[in-house]
Protein backbone atom coordinates (compact mmCIF):
# COMPACT_ATOMS: atom_id res chain seq x y z
CA UNK A 1 0.00 0.00 0.00
CA UNK A 2 1.29 3.54 -0.97
CA UNK A 3 1.14 5.76 1.98
CA UNK A 4 -1.96 8.48 1.37
CA UNK A 5 -0.93 11.58 3.04
CA UNK A 6 -3.07 13.78 5.12
CA UNK A 7 -6.79 12.97 4.22
CA UNK A 8 -8.35 11.40 6.90
CA UNK A 9 -10.74 14.21 9.06
CA UNK A 10 -9.97 12.87 12.65
CA UNK A 11 -9.62 15.17 16.14
CA UNK A 12 -6.19 15.35 17.62
CA UNK A 13 -6.10 14.34 20.80
CA UNK A 14 -6.86 17.75 22.91
CA UNK A 15 -8.16 19.84 19.89
CA UNK A 16 -11.58 20.68 19.34
CA UNK A 17 -12.21 20.13 15.25
CA UNK A 18 -11.36 17.95 12.65
CA UNK A 19 -8.22 17.90 11.37
CA UNK A 20 -6.44 16.08 8.26
CA UNK A 21 -4.50 13.51 9.41
CA UNK A 22 -1.60 11.03 7.99
CA UNK A 23 -2.98 7.58 9.43
CA UNK A 24 0.58 6.52 7.96
CA UNK A 25 2.98 8.81 9.90
CA UNK A 26 0.82 10.73 12.43
CA UNK A 27 1.07 14.06 10.74
CA UNK A 28 -1.45 16.29 11.24
CA UNK A 29 -2.42 19.11 8.92
CA UNK A 30 -3.50 22.04 10.55
CA UNK A 31 -5.17 24.30 7.77
CA UNK A 32 -5.46 28.32 8.30
CA UNK A 33 -6.37 31.20 6.37
CA UNK A 34 -3.49 31.94 4.21
CA UNK A 35 -2.52 35.78 3.55
CA UNK A 36 -2.61 37.49 -0.03
CA UNK A 37 -0.73 40.61 0.24
CA UNK A 38 -0.79 43.59 -2.32
CA UNK A 39 -0.46 46.84 -3.55
CA UNK A 40 -2.18 49.08 -5.52
CA UNK A 41 0.90 51.09 -6.57
CA UNK A 42 -0.09 54.76 -7.70
CA UNK A 43 2.43 56.91 -10.27
CA UNK A 44 1.21 60.63 -10.04
CA UNK A 45 -2.46 59.61 -11.15
CA UNK A 46 -2.13 56.52 -12.65
CA UNK A 47 -2.53 52.63 -11.17
CA UNK A 48 -0.23 49.87 -12.55
CA UNK A 49 -2.18 46.63 -13.41
CA UNK A 50 -0.50 43.37 -14.22
CA UNK A 51 -2.26 41.24 -16.80
CA UNK A 52 -2.66 37.58 -15.72
CA UNK A 53 -0.79 35.30 -18.26
CA UNK A 54 -2.18 31.84 -15.80
CA UNK A 55 -5.05 30.48 -14.74
CA UNK A 56 -7.26 31.32 -12.78
CA UNK A 57 -8.20 34.69 -15.13
CA UNK A 58 -5.74 34.39 -17.32
CA UNK A 59 -5.81 37.48 -19.31
CA UNK A 60 -7.66 39.49 -17.04
CA UNK A 61 -6.11 42.58 -15.37
CA UNK A 62 -5.29 42.16 -11.35
CA UNK A 63 -3.61 44.38 -8.81
CA UNK A 64 0.13 43.00 -8.01
CA UNK A 65 -0.32 40.43 -5.23
CA UNK A 66 -0.12 36.95 -3.92
CA UNK A 67 0.83 34.59 -1.16
CA UNK A 68 2.67 36.12 1.98
CA UNK A 69 5.93 33.84 2.87
CA UNK A 70 7.13 32.33 5.85
CA UNK A 71 10.25 34.88 7.02
CA UNK A 72 8.55 38.14 5.89
CA UNK A 73 6.56 40.63 7.51
CA UNK A 74 2.93 41.39 5.46
CA UNK A 75 4.68 45.20 4.23
CA UNK A 76 7.79 43.20 2.78
CA UNK A 77 5.76 40.99 1.02
CA UNK A 78 3.26 43.05 -0.41
CA UNK A 79 6.44 45.00 -1.88
CA UNK A 80 8.03 41.64 -3.13
CA UNK A 81 4.82 40.66 -5.11
CA UNK A 82 4.87 44.06 -6.58
CA UNK A 83 8.59 44.00 -7.72
CA UNK A 84 7.88 40.31 -8.97
CA UNK A 85 5.07 40.93 -11.27
CA UNK A 86 5.19 44.36 -12.04
CA UNK A 87 8.69 44.92 -11.93
CA UNK A 88 8.59 47.96 -9.78
CA UNK A 89 10.12 48.93 -6.75
CA UNK A 90 7.00 50.67 -4.41
CA UNK A 91 6.89 52.64 -0.99
CA UNK A 92 4.10 51.98 0.77
CA UNK A 93 1.50 54.77 2.17
CA UNK A 94 0.05 52.32 4.71
CA UNK A 95 -3.00 49.36 4.61
CA UNK A 96 -5.91 50.42 2.79
CA UNK A 97 -7.96 47.14 3.33
CA UNK A 98 -8.60 43.91 4.48
CA UNK A 99 -11.03 41.36 2.54
CA UNK A 100 -12.29 38.29 3.92
CA UNK A 101 -12.11 35.82 0.97
CA UNK A 102 -13.72 32.85 3.36
CA UNK A 103 -14.84 30.47 0.49
CA UNK A 104 -11.43 30.08 -0.96
CA UNK A 105 -9.66 30.57 2.77
CA UNK A 106 -7.87 33.31 2.01
CA UNK A 107 -7.03 36.71 3.95
CA UNK A 108 -6.47 40.09 1.54
CA UNK A 109 -4.33 42.97 2.66
CA UNK A 110 -3.60 45.97 0.12
CA UNK A 111 -1.30 48.50 0.94
CA UNK A 112 -1.99 52.01 -1.15
CA UNK A 113 1.73 52.33 -2.62
CA UNK A 114 4.01 54.83 -4.29
CA UNK A 115 5.70 53.51 -7.38
CA UNK A 116 9.54 55.22 -7.48
CA UNK A 117 9.43 54.63 -11.23
CA UNK A 118 6.79 54.70 -13.72
CA UNK A 119 8.98 51.90 -15.44
CA UNK A 120 6.95 48.53 -15.76
CA UNK A 121 8.15 45.31 -16.43
CA UNK A 122 5.63 42.17 -16.71
CA UNK A 123 6.99 39.20 -14.30
CA UNK A 124 6.71 35.32 -15.13
CA UNK A 125 2.78 34.95 -13.85
CA UNK A 126 1.87 38.24 -16.43
CA UNK A 127 2.07 39.22 -20.25
CA UNK A 128 1.80 42.76 -19.52
CA UNK A 129 2.19 45.57 -17.09
CA UNK A 130 0.82 49.08 -17.26
CA UNK A 131 0.04 51.98 -15.94
CA UNK A 132 -3.95 53.15 -16.13
CA UNK A 133 -5.30 56.46 -15.58
CA UNK A 134 -8.16 56.15 -13.48
CA UNK A 135 -11.26 57.10 -16.04
CA UNK A 136 -9.53 53.91 -18.58
CA UNK A 137 -8.92 51.36 -15.74
CA UNK A 138 -10.20 47.57 -17.40
CA UNK A 139 -13.23 47.78 -15.11
CA UNK A 140 -14.53 44.66 -17.32
CA UNK A 141 -11.78 42.59 -17.41
CA UNK A 142 -10.54 42.89 -13.65
CA UNK A 143 -9.68 39.23 -12.41
CA UNK A 144 -10.89 39.03 -9.03
CA UNK A 145 -13.76 41.13 -7.10
CA UNK A 146 -11.27 41.91 -4.24
CA UNK A 147 -9.12 43.61 -7.03
CA UNK A 148 -12.11 45.38 -7.99
CA UNK A 149 -13.01 46.48 -4.02
CA UNK A 150 -8.89 47.53 -3.21
CA UNK A 151 -9.10 49.88 -7.05
CA UNK A 152 -12.10 51.59 -5.76
CA UNK A 153 -11.13 51.90 -2.43
CA UNK A 154 -7.88 53.41 -3.47
CA UNK A 155 -9.77 55.97 -5.62
CA UNK A 156 -12.16 56.88 -2.48
CA UNK A 157 -8.78 57.47 -0.59
CA UNK A 158 -7.42 59.77 -3.44
CA UNK A 159 -5.05 63.20 -1.87
CA UNK A 160 -5.91 62.40 1.48
CA UNK A 161 -4.21 60.13 4.41
CA UNK A 162 -5.66 56.07 4.80
CA UNK A 163 -7.70 55.96 7.80
CA UNK A 164 -9.05 52.80 8.64
CA UNK A 165 -8.58 50.27 6.33
CA UNK A 166 -11.50 49.21 4.65
CA UNK A 167 -13.19 45.95 4.62
CA UNK A 168 -15.42 43.95 2.80
CA UNK A 169 -18.88 45.72 1.40
CA UNK A 170 -21.50 44.92 3.59
CA UNK A 171 -23.55 43.54 0.50
CA UNK A 172 -20.83 42.88 -1.81
CA UNK A 173 -22.55 42.72 -5.34
CA UNK A 174 -21.07 40.58 -8.11
CA UNK A 175 -17.90 41.59 -9.94
CA UNK A 176 -19.98 42.20 -12.91
CA UNK A 177 -22.11 44.86 -11.35
CA UNK A 178 -19.64 46.47 -9.23
CA UNK A 179 -17.32 47.18 -12.40
CA UNK A 180 -20.83 48.85 -13.63
CA UNK A 181 -20.89 50.88 -10.97
CA UNK A 182 -17.14 51.65 -10.96
CA UNK A 183 -16.86 52.54 -15.07
CA UNK A 184 -19.94 54.94 -14.21
CA UNK A 185 -17.88 57.19 -11.48
CA UNK A 186 -16.50 60.18 -13.47
CA UNK A 187 -14.26 61.55 -10.28
CA UNK B 1 10.24 1.24 7.92
CA UNK B 2 7.51 3.70 9.21
CA UNK B 3 6.35 6.53 6.58
CA UNK B 4 8.69 9.76 8.11
CA UNK B 5 5.82 12.51 7.12
CA UNK B 6 6.88 15.98 5.42
CA UNK B 7 10.66 16.15 6.68
CA UNK B 8 12.42 16.52 3.46
CA UNK B 9 13.63 20.00 2.19
CA UNK B 10 12.88 19.78 -1.71
CA UNK B 11 12.19 22.38 -4.28
CA UNK B 12 8.69 21.14 -5.77
CA UNK B 13 7.84 21.30 -9.38
CA UNK B 14 6.94 24.78 -10.55
CA UNK B 15 7.60 26.66 -7.24
CA UNK B 16 10.74 28.82 -6.70
CA UNK B 17 11.69 28.05 -2.72
CA UNK B 18 12.39 24.78 -0.79
CA UNK B 19 9.54 23.50 1.34
CA UNK B 20 8.78 20.52 3.55
CA UNK B 21 7.76 17.26 1.49
CA UNK B 22 6.64 13.63 2.47
CA UNK B 23 8.97 10.57 0.06
CA UNK B 24 6.50 8.05 0.83
CA UNK B 25 3.18 9.96 -0.30
CA UNK B 26 4.51 13.00 -2.09
CA UNK B 27 2.24 15.54 -0.35
CA UNK B 28 4.16 19.26 0.23
CA UNK B 29 3.28 20.99 3.24
CA UNK B 30 3.13 24.57 2.08
CA UNK B 31 3.86 26.32 5.32
CA UNK B 32 2.56 30.14 5.39
CA UNK B 33 2.31 32.67 8.07
CA UNK B 34 -0.27 32.05 10.26
CA UNK B 35 -3.04 34.88 11.56
CA UNK B 36 -3.37 35.43 15.19
CA UNK B 37 -6.68 37.23 15.83
CA UNK B 38 -8.26 38.99 19.47
CA UNK B 39 -9.05 42.15 20.78
CA UNK B 40 -8.53 45.39 23.33
CA UNK B 41 -12.07 44.69 25.43
CA UNK B 42 -13.16 47.71 26.84
CA UNK B 43 -15.92 48.23 29.59
CA UNK B 44 -15.95 51.56 30.16
CA UNK B 45 -12.09 53.04 31.15
CA UNK B 46 -10.93 49.09 32.05
CA UNK B 47 -9.52 46.45 30.07
CA UNK B 48 -10.41 42.82 30.10
CA UNK B 49 -7.11 40.16 30.51
CA UNK B 50 -7.28 36.58 30.90
CA UNK B 51 -4.69 34.63 33.02
CA UNK B 52 -2.88 32.40 31.27
CA UNK B 53 -3.38 28.36 32.43
CA UNK B 54 -1.03 26.89 29.73
CA UNK B 55 2.52 26.92 28.23
CA UNK B 56 3.93 29.43 26.54
CA UNK B 57 3.83 32.18 29.51
CA UNK B 58 1.64 29.62 32.00
CA UNK B 59 0.39 32.33 34.80
CA UNK B 60 0.85 35.92 33.04
CA UNK B 61 -1.71 38.01 32.02
CA UNK B 62 -2.90 38.24 27.76
CA UNK B 63 -5.91 39.81 25.99
CA UNK B 64 -7.62 37.00 24.74
CA UNK B 65 -6.83 35.58 20.58
CA UNK B 66 -5.91 32.69 18.98
CA UNK B 67 -5.30 31.03 16.28
CA UNK B 68 -7.99 32.57 13.14
CA UNK B 69 -9.58 29.08 11.84
CA UNK B 70 -10.69 28.53 8.29
CA UNK B 71 -14.33 29.55 7.70
CA UNK B 72 -14.64 32.44 9.71
CA UNK B 73 -13.69 36.19 8.61
CA UNK B 74 -10.75 37.71 10.87
CA UNK B 75 -13.43 39.97 12.37
CA UNK B 76 -15.59 36.58 13.62
CA UNK B 77 -12.14 35.24 14.85
CA UNK B 78 -11.54 37.94 16.98
CA UNK B 79 -15.07 37.91 18.79
CA UNK B 80 -14.88 34.30 19.27
CA UNK B 81 -11.70 33.76 20.51
CA UNK B 82 -12.90 36.72 23.10
CA UNK B 83 -16.03 34.74 23.72
CA UNK B 84 -13.56 31.21 24.34
CA UNK B 85 -10.91 32.77 26.67
CA UNK B 86 -13.02 35.43 28.57
CA UNK B 87 -16.14 34.66 28.34
CA UNK B 88 -17.77 37.64 26.85
CA UNK B 89 -19.44 39.48 23.83
CA UNK B 90 -18.08 42.11 22.60
CA UNK B 91 -18.64 44.35 19.95
CA UNK B 92 -15.90 45.56 17.31
CA UNK B 93 -14.47 49.25 16.95
CA UNK B 94 -12.56 48.45 14.12
CA UNK B 95 -8.75 47.14 14.05
CA UNK B 96 -6.56 48.79 16.19
CA UNK B 97 -3.10 47.23 14.91
CA UNK B 98 -1.39 44.51 13.14
CA UNK B 99 2.03 42.99 14.31
CA UNK B 100 4.20 40.73 12.28
CA UNK B 101 6.07 38.10 14.66
CA UNK B 102 8.18 37.00 11.87
CA UNK B 103 10.40 34.51 14.13
CA UNK B 104 7.45 32.19 14.74
CA UNK B 105 5.90 32.72 11.39
CA UNK B 106 2.50 34.53 12.94
CA UNK B 107 0.75 37.90 11.81
CA UNK B 108 -1.25 39.17 15.06
CA UNK B 109 -4.19 41.44 14.21
CA UNK B 110 -5.85 42.90 17.53
CA UNK B 111 -9.67 44.71 17.10
CA UNK B 112 -10.44 47.45 19.65
CA UNK B 113 -13.68 46.09 21.17
CA UNK B 114 -16.14 47.13 23.72
CA UNK B 115 -17.88 44.50 26.11
CA UNK B 116 -21.26 44.32 26.12
CA UNK B 117 -21.44 43.28 29.97
CA UNK B 118 -18.56 43.44 32.29
CA UNK B 119 -19.26 40.02 33.53
CA UNK B 120 -16.20 37.86 32.68
CA UNK B 121 -15.52 34.26 32.96
CA UNK B 122 -12.04 32.71 32.49
CA UNK B 123 -11.80 29.73 29.56
CA UNK B 124 -10.42 26.02 29.58
CA UNK B 125 -7.00 27.37 28.61
CA UNK B 126 -7.27 30.40 31.20
CA UNK B 127 -7.15 30.47 35.25
CA UNK B 128 -8.88 34.38 35.77
CA UNK B 129 -10.24 36.60 33.62
CA UNK B 130 -10.95 40.37 35.26
CA UNK B 131 -11.16 43.93 34.78
CA UNK B 132 -8.30 46.38 35.07
CA UNK B 133 -8.09 49.84 35.13
CA UNK B 134 -5.16 51.19 33.27
CA UNK B 135 -3.44 52.34 36.16
CA UNK B 136 -3.54 48.70 37.79
CA UNK B 137 -2.67 46.93 34.63
CA UNK B 138 -0.03 43.84 35.02
CA UNK B 139 2.35 45.57 33.24
CA UNK B 140 5.55 43.02 34.51
CA UNK B 141 3.12 40.26 34.41
CA UNK B 142 1.82 40.01 30.84
CA UNK B 143 2.12 36.96 28.46
CA UNK B 144 3.52 38.59 24.75
CA UNK B 145 5.23 41.81 23.14
CA UNK B 146 2.19 42.49 21.38
CA UNK B 147 0.48 41.73 24.56
CA UNK B 148 2.06 45.03 25.65
CA UNK B 149 1.97 46.48 22.10
CA UNK B 150 -1.45 45.89 21.70
CA UNK B 151 -2.42 47.68 25.47
CA UNK B 152 -0.45 50.41 24.68
CA UNK B 153 -1.43 51.52 21.09
CA UNK B 154 -5.44 50.79 22.82
CA UNK B 155 -4.27 53.53 25.20
CA UNK B 156 -3.28 56.30 22.58
CA UNK B 157 -6.56 55.45 20.99
CA UNK B 158 -8.90 56.78 23.97
CA UNK B 159 -11.25 58.81 23.26
CA UNK B 160 -11.18 58.86 19.63
CA UNK B 161 -11.65 57.46 16.40
CA UNK B 162 -9.25 54.17 15.37
CA UNK B 163 -7.48 55.73 12.31
CA UNK B 164 -4.43 53.61 10.50
CA UNK B 165 -3.46 50.04 12.52
CA UNK B 166 -0.67 50.85 14.38
CA UNK B 167 2.25 47.97 12.94
CA UNK B 168 5.44 46.61 15.09
CA UNK B 169 7.30 49.65 16.97
CA UNK B 170 10.14 50.17 14.35
CA UNK B 171 12.78 49.78 17.26
CA UNK B 172 11.02 47.27 19.50
CA UNK B 173 12.40 47.26 23.16
CA UNK B 174 12.57 44.36 24.86
CA UNK B 175 9.16 43.28 26.69
CA UNK B 176 11.09 44.03 29.94
CA UNK B 177 11.76 47.55 29.24
CA UNK B 178 8.64 48.60 27.06
CA UNK B 179 6.41 47.31 30.20
CA UNK B 180 8.71 50.14 32.37
CA UNK B 181 7.98 52.52 29.95
CA UNK B 182 4.62 51.59 30.17
CA UNK B 183 4.00 51.37 33.87
CA UNK B 184 5.69 54.53 34.22
CA UNK B 185 2.56 56.52 31.99
CA UNK B 186 0.00 58.38 34.27
CA UNK B 187 -2.78 59.25 31.19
Amino acid sequence: MTPAGPVHRRVPPGDDRERLVCDDCGFVWYQNPIIVVGTVPIWEDRVALVKRSIEPRLGCWTLPAGFMEVGETVEAGARRETLEESGAEVDLDGLLAIYNIVRVRQVHMFFRARLRSPELRAGSECSDARLFAWKDLPWNQLAFPSTAWALEHCRDTRGRELGQPFSNPSEPPSLEEFAATLAARTD
